[in-house]
């Protein structure tokens, strides 16, 4: 039976009637992957309302638990006849839609504050799908290193890296997979294409896979081939290592996302490496690859026990090479937890 | 050099700005996959703002075009301060944003128009785009089909033709693949799982991949081993494939969506098959999977040459079995020109 959260989060919000459209705010309530539908909750039930193409499929999967299923493909603004008063997701709403409900006379409430607060805080079934989806990431990523040959392109080890991840078991990726290879690398988001792999080059994968609907995120810098050019990429590869498990010693509960960031920011300064940390040490992860909480240099967020997020450093040298070292983690009784855990010790193939 | 759509739009518009956010419409404008930043045009340059992560990659891309790439991560606010006047796409802006940009005082003006009309209207550039992405999805089914064997799960076949497709060149799919056996394939948009391949199986696999950011979309359904229980399930499949090819002949320039739509639906009728086709007959195919012009029954959104959209009847019998035949097209001088085209006599395998 699936897991729903839409008792939950009425409960939290306290307005009359919850009505959700967001695609992931979806996923949430209802457990269920769905490109078309609304979840709608009051005091007495909730239902999701959704179209012919999912009808059976829900039907089936959400019986027995205290989601109905209905057919509906009318206005919304029908369904909200009987209410006075109907929070919906003000920042995940677009403006027409928001007009809409607005021009009807409800009172509209901002469900968001309820859904960021609930999502971010794991519970014991999504860590449980979260881990699954790590240990597969992880289980791919190693087998993929037994198959990666020269004259290989970017994209030939994306796709069977995700061709893997399929195999043990992953209803898709998280995200387009990165590959970059050479001097690629120092691209964070590089666009992973048809450069060639040659002896010496560096390799940046950046890779995550769904699990029932949950995420996975991580990324691994190697070197294919070794010479004498590498003396300066071993070492800031060791810097980027030492920032990665300082962030994870010391990264604990009620720290906000800014002195979680520090942790690694610091450390990389004391290295003269700061200036290269281009981006923010992390993200929130769940049914979403990027949501609640922020670990960035302006974020307010705090980290709290059973929140699971990013832990990526990163440096980057233009034109020449990059390295980040990313594992997806949880905190747990105040202590950082690698759900992501293939060996960081620099490979060398 | 990138193809790039941002003057183009900006004249379309005709406001003293135009400001884009959103993610496809951002792609359309730049030619770039890139998960933040906004386009702002007026009537002297183009400017791509965008973070460290995309900075080097974006300029590199963009270098000699008339976009400028800039970092930026502050307050989009602070970049309209020169503007009486600014368009944005209503439909794709958040409620929040737009209360932030409201409150400027700035006059805002709707560029959705603009964009939908540019964007399902195809340019030479795009055509070749798409048709290279059609031809990914169909060379990768033709050779899926040589590896299906009894005992593979739905995520199996999932797995390897997203394999081949990633092989053949594209750069990921352009939705989750669908893959459903026996009596899921009556489930329209089923959640490909880890149902085992059995002799007698219908299997209907809807698909599609990217290539240079442009999407295919191609359903095909088979059979898996022929027996004394598949004459219903056959001569259902030639109605459907018999209604997909009226609509390929009758559809032409200036037909309406729901006149396209009933040329399918009419066909299915004369068969007491219409209260199986439960879903529309296609959707616009470009940058996204699905955008304009919509071909249902209440659609009139008016066809016409250069549009690309999918031609897709199906029947569904709850419990039983599910056919969809689904090709990306083209209406090119008034024909609609199949893009994706493997063979849809009845494959039995």
């Amino acid at each position: 039976m699936k897991h729903t959260n839409a008792a939950k989060i009425f409960k939290l919000v306290g307005a009359e009637a919850v009505l959700t459209e967001a695609e992931d705010l979806r996923k949430y309530l209802t457990g269920l992957s769905t490109s078309f539908g609304y979840v709608l909750s009051d005091a007495n039930c909730s239902v999701f309302y959704t179209d012919s193409r999912y009808l059976e499929g829900a039907t089936a999967a959400l019986k027995g638990t205290d989601i109905l299923v209905k057919e509906f493909t009318g206005s919304v603004v029908e369904l909200l006849k009987p209410y006075k008063q109907v929070a919906i997701p003000f920042g995940r709403t677009l403006y027409p839609d928001f007009e809409k409900l607005k021009n009807t006379g409800i009172e509209l409430i901002d469900s968001l504050p309820a859904f960021t607060s609930a999502m971010s805080v794991k519970e014991a079934y999504e860590l449980e799908l979260i881990e699954k989806s790590c240990s597969i990431a992880d289980k791919a990523f190693v087998a993929l290193l037994d198959c990666i040959k020269e004259d290989m392109s970017e994209n030939d080890v994306a796709a069977l890296l995700e061709f893997l991840m399929r195999k043990f078991g992953a209803s898709g990726t998280s995200f387009a997979t990165i590959v970059a290879f050479g001097e690629n690398s120092s691209v964070p988001h590089h666009e992973t294409g048809m450069r060639k792999l040659k002896f010496g080059d560096v390799v940046l994968i950046d890779f995550g896979c769904k699990f029932g609907g949950y995420c996975s995120d991580c990324t691994r810098t190697f070197l294919f081939g070794d010479d004498s050019r590498h003396a300066e990429f071993k070492k800031s590869y060791q810097n980027v290592l030492d920032a990665h498990m300082l962030a994870k010693q010391r990264i604990t509960n009620g720290m906000t996302g800014k002195q979680a960031d520090a942790v690694a920011r610091d450390f990389l300064k004391n290295h003269e490496l700061d200036k290269y940390f281009t981006h923010s040490l992390g993200h929130g992860i769940g049914v979403n690859v990027h949501e609640f909480p922020r670990l960035s240099p302006k974020s307010d967020d705090v980290l709290l026990n059973n929140m699971v997020f990013s832990d990526e450093p990163g440096v980057y040298f233009e034109g020449n090479f990059g390295i980040r070292i990313e594992d997806t983690v949880m905190l747990k009784d105040g202590k950082v937890i690698s759900l992501t855990d293939s060996d960081k010790k620099l490979i060398i193939l």
